[in-house]
C-alpha cells in the first residue's frame, strides 16, 4: 500500500451549469468518503489547456498536500495518455490528462518522481460511453490514491521526461525592449503579463508600456490604491507578476485588452514626456518592433 | 431511530449568485455537523422543474448513498406537497417537491418504498416568510433524516402511487423514423438526444438526422475525435444516450440548435446521396412528418 | 488558548471563474485541516460592500457557530484595518476588512464583544505582492482562531466603537408615505425593499406603489402564487421583508427595476381606482416628492 490522502485540490472546464462537478464528486465520496474536494475552479474556458495550466500554476505554492485533479481535456476518449505524477516525496500526485495541463505545476512541485499512465482498467468505472474521462478513469482513481493505492498499481510506469511538455509564454528580449503579453485578466479586470518586478528594476520606479499604438508610462505600485484616480498603473500582485491595473476598475475593460495581447515594455525616459499614465491620454509611437 | 446518513447531494434552481444554497447548507451545517453536501448544480434554469429532473437522472447512477435534496420549486408556499421518499432498502431518501421533479431519479432508484408528506411543523424552521422552502422545511428535514430521524416521524405516509408523474420525453417512431428531441445541451454544446444507440443500430454505423430543413448523415462514434475537423457526429455520450456534436466546438451553436429542437432520425441510404457530415453543407428535403 | 472553532462561512467577491476562492480554502486546508467551509456566495458585485454588507446580514440568523470570513475589500493591500471581531460569547468570530462589510452582520449576531486590527505579522502569510489579504492575511488568521488561538493573539485590540459603521438604507417617512428603496434583486427577479409588512400594515391587504412615473396598487401576499398571472404583488419574503414579486416570472426584469430604483408606499385608497395590480397597465402620477 502508498500513502493515503485525505484532501483533493480539483480544477477543470466542466463549468458547474451541468451536474458534471457534481458526479465526479460523488464517485469520489462513494469509494473514498473520508476524502475532501477543494474547487480551485471549474469555469477554465472550454479546451483551454494553457489557461488552466496558468492557474493550475498560480495555485500550487498554497495547495494542501494530496491528489490534485486537473482535467482540461479535449482528447477525453481518444489515445492521449490519461497520467498521475507523484511529487514531494510522495506527499502529492498530480492527476490529469497528459496534454501539458500539469506540467508547470509539477515543475513548481519540484519535479516528477514516479510517472503512469492510467491504463489498468480494473480502476476505472465501467460505462455506458468514453466520453466523460474525469467521471469513469480519474475519479476512481483519485479515490483509489485516497484509499492508499500505490501509484504502480494503477498503471504503467514511464519516464516522466515523456510527459508532454506545457507551452508556458516567456517574454523575450529584444533591443533593450521587453516584448511580454498578458496571461490572465482576473474577475476584477487586472491584466497579469508574464513579467515578474525584477526584470524591469533596472529602469526604476515607473515603465514604458506599449500596446499596440498606445504607450504609457506607468509606475509600478504594491496595491491598487496607490494607482491615482483615473491612472494606470504596473501593480505587483499576489503571484509576485506584474500587472496592468486601473483604481477600482477594470483595466481589461477600460483599456480593450485581454490574455494575449502583446505587450511591450521599456525605460521609461526624456523621449516619452508625452506618455502618462493618465487612461484618457494617449500618443503614438513608432512600431516598437525592430 | 432510522437509518443516519452522512451525504446529501443537492440540486436546485437557486443559483450561486444569491446566498441561499450557502444559507440551506447553513442550517444544514448547524443541525447535522457530521453530514458533508454534494453540490450537483444549482443552475438549473428558474422554475425549470424538467431540465432539473433530466439533470437529477443523469446523476443518480453515480450519487453516494444517503439523501438526495432537490429543489425546483416554482410552487413554494403554496399548497404544493413538500414530499420525502425511501428508496433502495433505505439507503438512500429523495427530498423536495412533489412536482415531478424526483420521479426519474426516484424509478432509477429502483422505486419508491415509502414516501411522506412533509407536514410536521415540528421539523420545520420558524420563518418570518413562507416563501423559502428550502431553508424552512428541506434543510432541516434533511438535517432530522442526517441524524437518524426516521421517515415516518416527518409527516403523513403516502401511497408513493399518489406522487405526481415526471414529464420524460420519449421518442415516438413513425414510418420508419424515430422522432426525437434535443433533452439537454451540455457546457461544450453538445446536443444530447432522448435515443440511444440501441435505438438505431439497425441503420448501421451512419444515422440521416433531420432537425428543421436541415438532413445530414451524420456517423456514429465513440469520442468527440473520431469527429473529423468541420464534421458533425452522433456521439455515444457519457451517459449512453447519442449526442449531436462537432469537433472542439460547439454543436448547439454551430448548428443553432437546443433543448426542444425537433430531431428526426432515420436510415442512411442511398436517397440522401447529398447528404453529408460536413456542417457547412445542407440539403433540403420534404417535410418528413407522415 | 481560545475557543476551537470548526465551520467558517465565506462570502466574498472573489468570483469563481478564477482559483483565488479555492487558494483561500487551500491555504485554510493546510492549516486547519479539521474546518468545513461553507460558501454563501462569492459573486457580490466587485467592491460592491454594502451589497456584500446586506447578504451577509440575511444570512447571519441562519450561519452555524464558528467563524464568518467576509472579503469585499477594495482597500486591501492599503492601510485599511483588516479585523477581527468577536461575538455571542465567543461562538462567533467575524473575520474582514474595516469597511463597514461586517457592520450588520455584528449587529444581528448581538453587537461586538472583543475587536482586534490583524496586524500581528506573525500569523500572516509571507507574499510576493500586498493585493490578496484574503489568501494572506484573512485565510491564515481563520485557520489560526479554527485552531484555537485566542483573538488577542492576532494584533492589538481595539474599541469595537471605533469600527466603522455599516450604509444600512433606511426608509424615510414623508407626508404619510414611506419612500423605500430596492436593496435586492434575487436570481428570480423579486425586488426586496427595505420595508417590512409591519410598517405597511396599517394601510391595509394593499399598498399604493410608485416607481418613477408609474403607481400600481399591489396586494400583500404570502407565496408567489398568491399573485395573480400577468399581476404583481408586495410578497412577504424569506426575510420577513417586502418584496415586488411577479408570479413566475422576474418582475426586475418585466417592470424595469433594480437595486437602488426608488419607490413610495402609500395607503392604497380611492384616488388611484385606476390603479391597478395589472403589470400591462400603469398610471401617470404627479411627482410624490413634496
Amino acid at each position: 500500500m502508498g500513502q493515503r490522502h485525505d484532501t483533493i485540490t480539483f480544477l477543470s472546464d466542466l463549468g458547474t451549469t451541468d451536474e458534471m462537478v457534481g458526479v465526479v464528486k460523488s464517485v469520489i465520496r462513494d469509494m473514498a468518503p473520508h476524502a475532501t474536494v477543494i474547487d480551485l475552479t471549474h469555469d477554465i474556458e472550454p479546451f483551454d489547456v494553457r489557461a488552466g495550466s496558468l492557474a493550475l500554476a498560480r495555485a500550487v505554492p498554497y495547495v494542501a498536500a494530496g491528489i490534485v485533479l486537473a482535467v482540461v481535456d479535449p482528447g477525453a476518449g481518444t489515445d492521449r495518455r490519461a497520467v498521475a505524477i507523484e511529487v514531494a516525496g510522495g506527499n502529492g500526485v498530480l492527476v490529469g490528462p497528459d496534454n501539458g495541463l500539469l506540467a508547470a505545476a509539477v515543475a513548481l512541485a519540484g519535479g516528477a518522481q514516479r510517472c503512469v499512465v492510467l491504463d489498468d482498467e480494473g480502476h476505472h468505472l465501467e460505462s455506458p460511453g468514453a466520453t466523460f474521462a474525469a467521471r469513469d478513469v480519474f475519479a476512481p482513481v483519485v479515490a483509489a490514491l485516497c484509499n492508499g493505492v500505490d501509484l504502480a498499481e494503477l498503471g504503467t510506469a514511464i519516464d516522466p521526461a515523456l510527459l508532454l511538455p506545457g507551452l508556458v509564454p516567456l517574454p523575450r528580449e529584444e533591443n533593450g525592449m521587453l516584448h511580454a503579453e498578458i496571461t490572465w485578466v482576473d474577475r476584477f479586470g487586472n491584466c497579469q503579463l508574464n513579467v515578474g518586478p525584477d526584470e524591469v528594476s533596472a529602469w526604476g520606479d515607473r515603465v514604458r508600456v506599449s500596446m499596440g499604438d498606445v504607450v504609457r508610462s506607468l509606475p509600478i505600485v504594491r496595491s491598487f490604491d496607490d494607482i491615482g484616480a483615473g491612472g494606470a498603473g504596473l501593480v505587483i500582485d499576489a503571484n509576485g507578476m506584474l500587472a496592468i491595473a486601473l483604481a477600482r476598475s477594470s483595466a481589461a475593460f477600460e483599456l480593450q485588452i485581454g490574455v494575449g495581447t502583446a505587450v511591450v515594455l521599456g525605460p521609461s525616459d526624456g523621449d516619452d514626456a508625452g506618455a502618462t499614465d493618465a487612461i484618457t491620454t494617449s500618443v503614438h509611437i513608432r512600431p516598437s518592433t525592430s
